[in-house]
């Protein structure tokens, strides 16, 4: 694979941006966004259009932006991962040394491609599901769902389900359940009719603390109601772990190594539950919507691949304008919970602090990635975006028609109207602000936005929108030379809480205390406090 | 009322502490968190007991950070705004001019006190909404609630009804509209039985946008299925606005100018919502804990002062160790909408780029505050914190006690036990920090967190968990001197949101195109995606 092991600030593109950065394009002057602008800084594709209009940048820098991607290989490092080569790694140090093959899970819809081994076991799995689908279906048996996961197992999922709020099938309910917190359970268990209902239970590995946990203890309400999980529970996991154990399970589906948790929605993970709550060819339609992004995400020509397009816009800001966070406001209630999915998919792959050598960066990696739903933002924390300290950029994300048929007409336009009305005047205000004589009343303004829209949010156009984000963060672990799909952050927290658990049965009587730095102080405080 | 207007950075303690932040305490030293800084760095009151243990201080700096609330007469403030005096003010210009009196919407406990006009009316308001629920009660005729809001009368409502899941009524239903989106009003009506709804209707001033136009999307609604509006429909505004008209609403409730919509979850509007969904009682104990957290705001020794220790520990990372952002992580599932109220409580209200003088300020204002529940964002973007670039402090919140009587002991210790042991593990993980041969296993550490935490989250600790973090806020904005009360932000996206609405129109052939910069090209981005 075709890569450039300097660190990222030593290139040359970098050196041309930071000179280019004392003179960032300036949307405050009259007259900046102009109709042309408007016409020409936009890209289309798979079902969604990116106007980029309203960012702090010209075309001189949009030239050193597309220099820096080539100095990058950042097309070949995307097609390297598409092609199944290791990109899961770091030089030099022990690490996970895998492919990553989310794009494999979408890769089914061109019968004459020479055939892969993922993507036959991906075939597989669809296969049947499809089957175990028609079998629900037909028998009529299960009503509900639990899925059982946590972090990418239920994020993605989640937010794709509600995303498809209108679509989805009245007469089946899907509850989650996450958090080890008991009264997470209990309010799944309070909701759920459990003699109807189908249990996912997801870990790659089957030792997630939590999910081993809440399997228990939802096997456990089971028995207590005279059920029998073994014939409503089904596990997806990897080949040849415990939970791939059709005498503990009623069907194993499986995942791969070289899936990450927040690449998963795609997999079996998201399948099992979209294909239940809204139906087996919503999904198919999902994948095929995130694999036409997938294709985009190879185009040559930069200006028309989306998502290298937003990774790029965001290195601008982030490495360039020094903006520390990035707001992503869905003008669309039922994407109220992507921004939770997108901020563990950014976060969790591009929250590092090495590069690809082992080498400590000296340039910023993820943003924070946060953000609601507009209009109800705008009411919300919107002041601080408009009049506060810290420069927020926003991404918008649009839908030209709404949901439902329902829409309402008062005093002349539609709500829906009144919708888009607003997250246009959003990017204007942002972008030119306003000049008062009271101090109160100015807007500086050159606050930048981009805008994704699509006609209408549907399974295809849902799956296209989460492929585009997902290569956009992979497009900037590319050109950061950071490893995007390890996750080594997580472990410490674990390795300690373990520790203190021990405590607490230190503390029952039945285990040894195992003394630690400021251990049993902390525990006397919750415990004092309890 | 006593004030330094002096701007903050020229204050002598912020020299001073601009001195000391050049060698903050630094957690990753080998004995630096001592049981004697857990014994003594914590504080209690009203069912609520912080740690800071583990954030970047010591007795020095935590005394200078006194000096700091003393010479910017943070306390006077605080018992100013608490007796009614006008706090909401830019000196020298056009601005609000008013009281800020959130906390007399609780100040109904002693009898003895000598009365105001404020508390008067606070106190028939709460009769008639006593009265009122008992007639719901009684006649048993509404089991549904619609709550129709924006913002802050929206946000804090739903994120306490929702912190109280286990109290609720379980033969009511509550729903919420608060988005422009029609498909926000549509999901509410494909799930709610007209019939059986009461609709409360929420804007102090009865001209929002969103407010207006979704009452009347409603109130179609009902007459489509031959239902009254006017005598299911609530309203909780102004005195003498075009909503206090009892010819079109059951009752008409009030709230007043004094009182901010992100304040507004203890007035009328909290009132409605949570009377009907959890009950009167449950109310009136969440009001008794939030005046009991407004007492100790006002208490004179900091140390015993929990949202002004909590203030100043924000400003010291805020503006003397520079993190741009803080994240609020609720470790219980019912409080996972939390954060987004405090989002706006914060963000909105000290989102401000000017003094109360109408000088620019120079320094940084409120950080962006987001957060999602523990132990799920551990598997989210924990993995950020722990190895990422940008500095993230946290502030937790737990109770030593779940909701639910249900628990699971799994491998000798409690669910509950198990998260417990998670937030406890994850303090000591940011603060501590590891070294490893192998770069990507080094966890820096040195990341400050807070430890809030009550025995049980009841509808009283809800209530003084709710006052905490508005006199944080509060506080943050005195000593700042800044006015943490008006929004002028919000003005200028509602005067171009008009102008696109005035676009569309024009469209329809209904009204005139009134042409300003960009608009029409926009406009024609937008239709050209439809």
């Amino acid at each position: 694979m075709q890569e450039n092991t300097d660190p990222f600030d030593t290139t040359i593109a970098y050196q041309a941006l930071t000179r280019l950065a004392r003179h960032p394009f300036d949307l405050t002057i009259k007259g900046a966004i102009t109709a042309e602008r408007i016409h020409t800084m936009q890209a289309s594709g798979a079902g969604l259009s990116l106007l980029y209009a309203f960012e702090r940048v010209n075309d001189l820098i949009m030239k050193e932006l597309f220099e820096l991607a080539a100095e990058r290989h950042a097309l070949e490092q995307m097609q390297a991962m598409q092609n199944g080569e290791i990109v899961n790694i770091i030089h030099g140090y022990d690490s996970e040394k895998r492919a990553v093959q989310h794009t494999a899970l979408r890769d089914v819809f061109d019968n004459n491609k020479p055939t892969t081994e993922i993507r036959e076991a991906v075939k597989k799995e669809l296969t049947k599901l499809k089957e175990f689908i028609q079998k629900v279906d037909t028998e009529r048996r299960f009503s509900e769902m639990i899925l059982i996961g946590i972090g990418g197992s239920e994020l993605g999922p989640k937010a794709l389900f509600q995303g498809l709020a209108f679509y989805q099938r009245t007469d089946r309910k899907v509850h989650f359940i996450g958090n080890i917190d008991p009264d997470d359970v209990a309010l799944t268990l309070r909701a759920a009719n459990l003699a109807e209902t189908l249990v996912v239970v997801v870990s790659k590995s089957g030792t997630t603390l939590e999910t081993a946990t809440n399997e228990a203890f939802v096997r456990d309400a089971f028995i207590k109601e005279g059920l029998d999980p073994c014939k409503q529970f089904i596990s997806v996991t990897m080949p040849n772990t415990p939970m791939d154990d059709p005498k503990r399970y009623l069907r194993c589906f499986h995942m791969w190594d070289s899936i990450g948790g927040r690449y998963s929605a795609t997999s079996m993970v998201g399948g099992l539950l979209l294909s239940f709550g809204v139906g087996y060819d919503a999904f198919m339609e999902l994948l095929r919507g995130a694999h036409d992004m997938d294709r985009i995400a190879t185009l040559s020509d930069p200006r028309q691949n989306l998502p290298l397009l937003a990774a790029l816009l965001g290195i601008w800001r982030r490495n360039f304008l020094n903006m520390p966070t990035v707001a992503v406001i869905p003008y669309t209630t039922v994407l109220s919970r992507f921004p939770a999915h997108l901020q563990q998919l950014d976060m969790e792959s591009n929250g590092k602090r090495i590069d690809k050598e082992g080498r400590a960066v000296s340039f910023e990696t993820s943003p924070i990635i946060w953000g609601e739903p507009g209009t109800n933002a705008q009411h919300s924390f919107y002041q601080s975006i408009h009049q506060g300290t810290t420069r927020v950029p926003i991404e918008f994300i649009a839908f030209a028609t709404q949901q439902d048929s329902l829409d309402f007409e008062w005093k002349g336009t539609s709500s829906q109207e009144k919708l888009l009305a607003n997250v246009m005047a959003q990017a204007v205000a942002l972008a030119t602000g306003q000049q008062n004589a009271n101090p109160n009343k100015v807007f500086p303004g050159n606050t930048p936005s981009s805008l994704l829209m699509g006609k209408k949010l549907t399974p295809y156009t849902l799956g296209s929108l989460l492929a585009y984000y997902e290569h956009k963060v992979a497009f900037q672990g590319f050109i950061w030379g950071i490893n995007s799909f390890d996750q080594e952050g997580v472990q410490l927290g674990k390795v300690l809480a373990d520790r203190f658990i021990t405590l607490y049965r230190a503390a029952h009587g039945k285990g040894e205390a195992e003394a630690f730095p400021m251990g049993e102080s902390l525990l006397n405080f919750v415990q004092n406090v309890r």
